[in-house]
Parts: C-alpha cells; structure tokens; sequence
C-alpha cells in the first residue's frame, strides 16, 4: 500500500509530525506506525506513581487525534526498510511504499553495566505503558527503594515514589543533583526540597553492585555503604532508537544518534527524522548534544514537516535550547541554555546576574513563593546565554520569556528596560521584577 | 539646601527613579519628597477589602529602601518651583535647590459630574491610604455596595467586596467590562466569572444621578432603574497630577499630561518626568494614550534614571505595550498591545489567531485550568500585534512571554517554532502549547 507521509513512532515527535503535516498538506494520505497501542505523555510518567495514580491516567488519546485527522494508523513494528525503492516492511509482514518518511522512534533506557543489573526487580523507565504497570505493582509491593541517577527523571520519581510512602534514596555521581541543566548552587536547593520530603540523598556515590539472590536485596556502594532494596530504578539517562535508520543505511553520528541537517533531513533522501532519536547540537556551541526532551522533539515534529515537500526557512535551527521546568518538592525549577560551569569550560567570558524575590506583591498573599533566579551572559556583548530559576508555579512560564529572549538575541539592557505586566495575585511587583532585577545586577558589572 | 537629584513622589516611579538612581550614580545626593508618611503598593489597592484585610497589609515598606540606599526622604508637599534657578518650593516653607529633578506626581481619580458624586459615602479609589482607610471602614458597615465603572480598578475592587459580603452592582457604560484592553468575547468572560461570585453586572448603562439626603441611598440610571446603595464607588479612570508641573512651565500635552521625549526629558532643561502623570503614546500607532499603570510608570522611571547626565539608548522607546494582568474570581485575565477592535478602527489588515488547551498535562492534575488565547497578528508580516488570555494563575507570566515577543518583533512564524520548556505540573502540553497552537491557527490565514 503506499502513503504520501508515513511516520514510524506515535510519541511527541511522532504526533506533531503527522499532525502538522495533516494540516500542511490537506490531500496526503498518512499513516503512523507504532509498536504499542497506548502512547503516554512522556513527561507525565514519573507522575503515575502517586500524584496521577495510575499509568491508565497519563495517556495521551492520540488514536482519537489520529481518527479526527484522517490520519490511519497502524500498531506495529517497521523491523526494516528499502530506501531505493522507498518501501518499509513491518514485524507483521505488511509493506508500505511512502513518498516522505519520518522516523520517531524515540529512546529507550540506557542501563550502565553495574553488575546486577539484570536482577529481578532492577527496572526502568521507558516509555512503555506495560512495562511501566509492572514497575508500578513492584513499587507498591515495596518497603525500600534505591534510584541510582539524579537527573531529571531520577529525582521526579524519587519525589513521587517518596509521597506514596516508601524509603527512598536517590544515588549520584556528580557532587550535585540535576547537573545537566543547573549549576551546583541550584542542585543544592533542589537537593534541601527533595530531602524535606524524605527522599535520602546521596551525592558523589558511585554503586559498586546491585545484589541479590535472583531478586535484589541491596545496593552496594564503591565506598562499602549498603542499602537495602526491595526494588531498584536505574535512571541514568537514555539512548536514541536507531536499529532501524542503521538498517536503511541512514548515517548515524558518532554519539549514536541519526544525523539530520537544520531541515530534519537525514542522510537519504525524502527520509526525515525528529525528536530523541535525532543527534541534538548544543545552540551556543553548536556541539553534538544528548538532549533528549518532549519540548524538543516537538519542535523538530514542526520543522520535519514544514520541510517535507518544500523546503521552508521558518527560522534557522541554531541547536537545542534545553529549556526545561520539573517540579521537586513543593517547588518548581527551570532552565534554558548553557550553565555557568559549560559557559565556563567552553571559554564563554560571562557576568551573572541574580535575584531573590517574592512572587506576589505584596508579600503577604497566601501563595507568595520566594523566586531565585540566576541569569548567564556575555560579558561582551550582553547576550543572554542562559538561565536558572527555582520558585512558584509561575517558574514553569518564566522560563519561557527566557527561552524566548536567548532565540531572539535578546541582551542584558533589553531586559533590563523590558516592558512587563504585574499583578499582585499573579507576579512580582514591577519595581522588582526579576528578569529586570538579575539584567541590572548583571549590567553594573559589565 | 542643595540635592543633585530630586526626585518628586515616591509611588512605583518616585522609587524606581531614586533607587536607579542611586545604582547608576554612587556619590549623588539624591532626595525624594512625597506626600505621605506610607506609600501602598499600588495594584495591591483593590484587595484591601478582602484578601490582604486591612490597609496596613499593603504598605510598600520603601522607607527602609530609602533608608539603607542612603536616599534623603522628605515628607512634604512641593508646591512650587523655579526652573531658571533650578530651585523647587514645598508647602512647609522649605526650598531645595536640584541639579537634575525628576516629577513623578502620579494621578488621582477622575470623578465624572454626576449629580450626587458629592453626597456623604460616594467615595473613589486614591493612592492615599488615609482615605483608603475610611472607604474600608464604610464598605464594612454597608450592606448595599454600587461601583461605576468596569475597567480594572472596579472589576477588581468589585469582586473583592463581594467577597466580602456585601451586595454589590458593578456598572459599565460599554457593552462589555474591561473595554480599554479586551475584545468583547474576554469581557464576556469576566462577566461570566465575576457574576458567578455573586457581582451583579449591568452593562450599557450609565447613571442619571446618584440620590441621596446629604447621605447616598440609592443610584438611578437612565432607563429608570433604581438601585439602593449605601456605598457608591466611582471608578472612571484617573487624571493625571499635573498642577505643580503646569505652575513650573513644563509643557502639557492636549489631554493634560506632562509631555516628555524618548528620554523622559521635558519641556524644561534638566527637568525629567516617569509614570501616570506622563503622557505615554500606544505601541503601535504612536497615537496619544491615557494608559496608567505600575509597570509602565516603572519602565518610565528606569529610563529617566538611566538619562539624568548622559543619553544613553538603552532601547527605542516605541511607547506603551499595555501589558496588563489581573484575577477575576478564580481566572487570571491578560493583555499586551492592542485588541482586535483597536486594530480594526485603526486599519490594520490582521489575522487572528486563538487556542483553547489546559494548562497541565495530562489535564487531570488538580490545579488544571483551561487557557484561552487570542493572537492578533498583522497578515502582511505576521507580526505579533497584540494578544488577550484567560486562564490558571500562569496567565500572569504568559502575557511576559508575549510583551517580549511584541518588543522583539516577533512573527506568527517565529512562535509557531519557538523552543518552549514544558513540564506536566507547570504547563500546557509541548504538542499543544498555546502559543505555537494560536500562531499555526494564525499561518493557515496567512
């Protein structure tokens, strides 16, 4: 059978590929492809361990979407591909000939090779609902739980597992929580918030074994340190799905991810690929990063699809923002752009700029949170090139004019006399509005 | 006695002007005089009556500012000036001399002559916590409360009243609340939200006189109808305090503010002017605006500050984005730039844009709301003219993202692929984030 876009994997990138490209294109006929007949919302999924209940609450309903759209779809696995003759072949037998193809097939756990590893018991966090049930029921089942890997998924769940009531202990190797995104001052109070909750947290630890006897019974660290564990969540990062672009012959880069240029385009042609699976740059560096977010898979949907017949200069694709927000404790965190220690390391000459303010004003609202925001620019030229921020639940939109301000070159004077709204029920007072607060401290050092 | 810098009024501007101030110029004298002892947060004005419970629980606090930044506080009136030997007079008979003065006089509410606006409990809205203070006491012995006028100060000061118990009918002389920000589909929503708290909303109606013996007892419209009233607030905008800069010679614009240049300079040499009593011009078409708000007058003062003795341009000054959030009942309500009516009257070839999603995802987190967003956009360009929002307490940060991307030039292309951060306890979905939904539906009429 042939299709004119055919889109292998159903997750975020997938559904903004086949979406936008339904709305693009409103003749086409386009199929998804997808190994699981569910979808989660992938960043929902720490979240079904306590606060949503249920793996059956996170669902995405994109079948429904798909059914609305005109968009077909099929539950399988493309296990193969012909990219002369433009064909796919399924695990089921079926063959589709496509015009443009988009590959989504997203990640999948990355486990380092602890030994141990393999016991009953030791699970992870892939985008799969059967298998997330299962860790679901052994967490219930649980007294002590061990996560080895503080980055974002790792604390989420550690959160969440810790509100249903277990012993929790969160494990690190670096010398603080979330190192990917925040500097060390930031991992620090997300470190305080997740032990107010209870969460037993362990940094600069590196596990030496998982034991057990077929089913795990502890955690061993390198410094002789055991801790007992009914179950065991390895969250330590993930790697991009790419046996079948491997197959087909699609470049891969040397992190292991498919190559594409700024129009998503993979090294064959009419074949285009977005989200996880896609060899991420860093957007001030411009090197090959690991980044993998929904946000950001999302956005690559938009640009395959835009590009798909004809190639549209939407806007230059200068690389991935890591612009991020997650929740610890009762407080939200967020960041966009390039740390002080990258900046640091890559040569940047930089000036921070920092602000502690109350969230409402005045003060005295019942919902007021302290807000501590951090801002990274160029000495030089006063270019935002990132930012850090730990607060109320406004944090997770804050961090958006952030996001903005770095894509459109926004520097430390713009924000300085930025135009803004307030509120006393909703935002900072304008005489100290954070933004302007943190690009004044920074100007008076430049 | 001799200051270099003086500054007059100490409400969101007066601060902002003296505290850049000193920022910018360690070794000046710098000197603020202002009327009263306490100055209140401004915006936190209408929730006197409820939320923050007394006056007091809205005092700004700048005296200590003032105190530690080593700024000279005077409380006094000045009640005159002379331009030529840079010289200002107040009303306990003192006389300064300034180098460089900034008049930050503010504005006063503008009571439209109806007959009765004089009768004993027809009180307005100040910055005056004197007066405020007996408004609050006779707002507590009322059983029947009027407000006329359904801008922001009487949307808002209404639904606080209410909840406080008492009887209230808000009266609005356009077919919809909020006219000076909103299209009429978001008035209707506000009408919707602040009747469902119990407000009684009478549109298109304008009083015939307020009837009393000496005391208010009941407000008559022209349709005849009669309303009992034992408390009448006019709430009909402000004018601005112009008198002492009128007596200098500073010139005034044609509706009776101090004119000043993209520096906040007057008229007069070394005389600079910030906030409500400034005549500030729309964003868009450079016309003469009545816009008074904290945030404005903030960006006004920074300005001044920053050109007290030498020009710098930090940004062109465009003029005011009006960007502007406020809660009705349990909503948050924002605008930036002009509405769709605006456009219209003024000839702008727009394209309109909108989006519904909820603001969590998957959206059955507790504290889920339902966003709705209208983009205005110019179709020739696609440049972001405009937008209105209603939804959860993000609201408040979200009109930010859009004040940037106004002041950054930003096209309904640009949002459509902007970088977002999103997280499920914090905001829309990255597949459905308004924005990019909104700017997609705008690009498909393009």
């Amino acid at each position: 059978m042939k299709y004119d876009i055919i889109v292998i994997g159903g997750s975020a990138a997938g559904l903004i590929a086949a979406m936008t490209s339904r709305k693009l294109y409103k003749d086409k006929k386009i199929l998804v492809i997808k190994k699981l007949d569910k979808e989660l919302v992938p960043c929902g999924i720490p979240y079904i361990f306590n606060t949503l209940g249920s793996v059956e609450n996170d669902f995405m309903g994109i079948e429904e979407k798909f059914k609305a759209n005109n968009i077909d779809l099929l539950i399988d696995e493309v296990i193969d591909g012909n990219t002369e003759k433009k064909k796919i072949f399924t695990k089921n037998g079926e063959e589709f000939e496509y015009d443009k193809l988009v590959i989504a097939t997203g990640s999948t756990p990355r486990v380092i090779p602890i030994p141990g590893h393999d016991l009953e018991n030791v699970m992870t966090i892939p985008k799969n609902y059967k298998y997330l049930k299962k860790v679901h029921e052994k967490i219930k089942d649980a007294k002590d739980v061990v996560i080895i890997g503080g980055g974002f998924i790792g604390v989420e769940v550690a959160d969440e597992i810790k509100k249903s009531g277990k012993n929790v202990t969160l494990i690190e190797l670096e010398d603080h929580l979330l190192p990917a995104s925040f500097d060390k001052e930031f991992g620090e109070i997300a470190k305080k918030e997740i032990e107010s909750d209870n969460v037993k947290v362990l940094l600069c630890s590196k596990v030496k074994e998982i034991f057990g006897n077929g089913k795990v019974e502890k955690v061993i660290l390198e410094n002789g340190e055991e801790l007992p564990a009914d179950v065991v969540i390895i969250a330590t990062g993930y790697k991009p799905n790419t046996e079948l672009a491997k197959k087909m012959g699609i470049k891969i880069t040397e992190l292991g991810f498919i190559e594409t240029d700024d129009y998503m385009r993979t090294s064959v042609e009419d074949v285009y690929a977005a989200g996880d699976c896609v060899q991420h740059k860093d957007y001030f560096t411009g090197k090959p990063s690991r980044l993998m977010l929904a946000s950001a898979a999302v956005f690559d949907a938009r640009i395959a699809a835009s590009n798909l017949y004809k190639l549209k200069l939407l806007r230059t694709n200068k690389g991935s923002l890591n612009a991020y927000s997650t929740m610890i404790g009762g407080k939200a965190f967020a960041a966009a752009g390039i740390t002080e220690k990258v900046a640091k390391n890559e040569g940047f000459d930089i000036v921070v700029g920092r602000a502690e303010v109350v969230d409402r004003h005045p003060g005295k609202f019942e919902d007021a949170s302290k807000i501590i925001l951090k801002l990274i620019f160029s000495k030089e030229c006063g270019l935002l090139l990132g930012a850090q921020i730990v607060g109320g639940k406004s944090v997770g939109e804050i961090i958006n004019i952030i996001s903005l301000a770095i894509q459109k070159e926004v520097t430390a004077k713009d924000l300085f006399t930025m135009q803004i709204g307030t509120h006393p029920l909703l935002t900072a007072a304008p005489t100290i509005y954070p933004l302007t607060l943190a690009a004044e401290q920074a100007l008076a050092q430049m």
